[in-house]
């Protein structure tokens, strides 16, 4: 599938280029770009420059601020609610990142809850900035409904991911970067492109009954929460993605639900929003405000060790520990490159020309 | 299947006769009975007074210290690290939520993991406490060895549940209390006194192949994560049961993965214990300390109004909200009694015997 491939410092100084000819400032377009490139980089293809293009027309929609000023609108020592200002996901969430994480170094942990933003790009890189600061980190984002609830025939929620990385010692950090449907939106256009079905448990059509039809979303099907079906648990994944949904966004005063602004600039917003922009949710604990960390992070190791050894089942290599497929394919691509589907090329060609800058 | 009804207040007095037999404080037995019948009074009859005998087997066996001394050993002003010195966890786990709470009070949130502890019956419980208070509670607990993570044949999780309670205006709360399985436990212990078979996803044979055999778990088989299988996203449920796992007890000091202590008395201890009896966590987070919590208590009566009001799907008669189904029960059992079955009331006449007390 793979079109063409290119070195990540290539395709991370186009990006940037991109974001300083939306007229971010300068720290933000690298910023915006580191975001954005990890997902590249860490296998999520569906949230790289995939979607540069859809970033650049919700910039000439009006709908993204490229020169925000991000406040803090309200706090406690261990809370903040951030203010985006319309700005970059990319850029937003990082800075409220860094929030969490300096109340954390104060009084042990870090609460944000963000308003006024747009997509964040993957939810792992904002809960990863954790890591080299010894603290677990904790991101989570609402996100265009695509998702029926449990029972529901329409669409009330987004894929809404929850990110919880957390550092060991000599083995690499746990890093659980999920979206909480049964799949991934990504994977869903992966069929979609191939004209392959999906699984059974992935989607519902437009009456709430279950299908394989990939392009069902198209007709007012649904993902469906993770679980699938009440009686394998999808009360549950409609849980969790309401619980990302509630601290994303009741608790900042965003949008949540249907009213959640669409990823797609064409898509004509909902009416009535009770928010502003879309919601995330951050944060951060310092691990020695539990116990040592170097205490912690051998038993981080014990455990990763007892889990990754464990007695896989016949015709598996091994047991994973979340996070060591994207760290591999992190290692590869950036050495090798990344590879780029002709669409997304054609697409970035078109961004270069509409700019004039080099791709 | 009920076989006799008990009223909530004869159910709870004698429960508390048996924690006060034991030796428990009167403060302690009253707390206890209240949280173990708290499970009775939702419908988690697994969980409730079904389990009594087993936490008296406990006590007899050594493993539960009727007197404990609860400790807070670490700090920070968002944080804290409980020693349940191998208390109740239906006595430990309230007092930690406590400490959760006081912190949140004084600067916003409050996190609490808790080594040397017990069963804590159902996290709901803990996580409730907070809603009186205006604060959002979590709650969690890791739990005996019965799942088996993506690709693995044995078990190194518990069913590890997750509650997050959440406050709302004119609207009863949201009550999220889930088992990070496809299906909690108690769900099939019904099925195996029934003599039916399990649906495909909810458990796996002694070789990791997934069955319908309800009673494989006694033949080496397991309970799988939430997703039931890869392409249905039980990564996504392993990796929910771990982080309850590391919070709970990696950041407490108690025993993780497969060394987690048997809740039957009768089945000996893992050898190679890495740290304290089970481990529990803990969050509260102040609404106030993100909005004002009447606004974000209305916007929660519109969050759980447009949800509950959505299209169903046909035969299905309403969306719910996560919390209704429990707290309906909890309406009717608490005025029509607790329906109890024939083993169960055998095992708490043979408490009453024991202990020469009146059931």
């Amino acid at each position: 599938m793979a079109d063409q491939i290119i070195s990540y410092p290539q395709l991370k100084g186009f990006t940037e280029s991109v974001f300083l000819a939306m007229g971010c400032p300068d720290a933000d377009a690298a910023t915006a770009a580191t975001v954005l490139l990890s997902a590249d980089l860490r296998g999520i293809d569906s949230h790289g420059v995939a979607r540069l293009s859809g970033y650049v027309r919700l910039w000439e929609a009006g709908r993204v601020n490229a020169t925000p000023s991000l406040r803090i609108i309200h706090e406690t020592p261990s809370t903040a609610v951030v203010d985006g200002d319309s700005g970059l996901g990319l850029v937003v969430a990082p800075f409220a990142m860094k929030v969490a994480m300096d109340k954390a170094a104060a009084v042990g942990t870090g609460w944000v809850s963000v308003q006024n933003s747009n997509h964040y790009g993957i939810a792992g890189y904002h809960a990863m900035m954790a890591l080299e600061k010894d603290m677990i980190g904790i991101s989570m984002t609402n996100a265009s409904p695509l998702v029926a609830p449990t029972f529901s025939v329409e669409r009330l929620l987004g894929t809404n991911p929850i990110c919880v990385a957390i550092p060991a010692g000599g083995e690499p950090a746990f890093v659980a970067d999920l979206a909480t449907t049964t799949a991934a939106n990504g994977k869903l256009e992966i069929l979609q492109r191939k004209n392959l079905d999906a699984p059974q448990g992935w989607i519902q059509d437009k009456d709430g009954i279950s299908t394989v039809d990939a392009h069902a979303l198209k007709t007012g099907g649904a993902l469906l929460p993770l679980g699938g079906d009440r009686e394998h648990g999808s009360h549950k994944g409609y849980a969790l993605g309401s619980i990302v949904d509630i601290f994303s966004a009741v608790l900042s005063g965003a949008n949540y639900g249907p009213w959640v602004p669409p990823f797609p600039a064409y898509v004509p917003m909902p009416t009535g929003m009770p928010g502003k922009g879309i919601g995330h949710f951050f944060g951060a604990m310092r691990i020695d405000a539990f116990r040592p960390a170097d205490d912690f992070k051998e038993h981080m190791d014990n455990w990763i060790r007892r889990f990754r050894s464990a007695k896989p089942v016949e015709g598996q290599e091994k047991v994973l520990i979340p996070g060591d497929p994207e760290r591999e394919m992190e290692g590869e691509r950036m050495q090798k490159g990344i590879p780029l589907l002709a669409p997304v090329v054609k697409d970035l060609e078109d961004l270069a020309q509409k700019f004039a800058i080099k791709f």
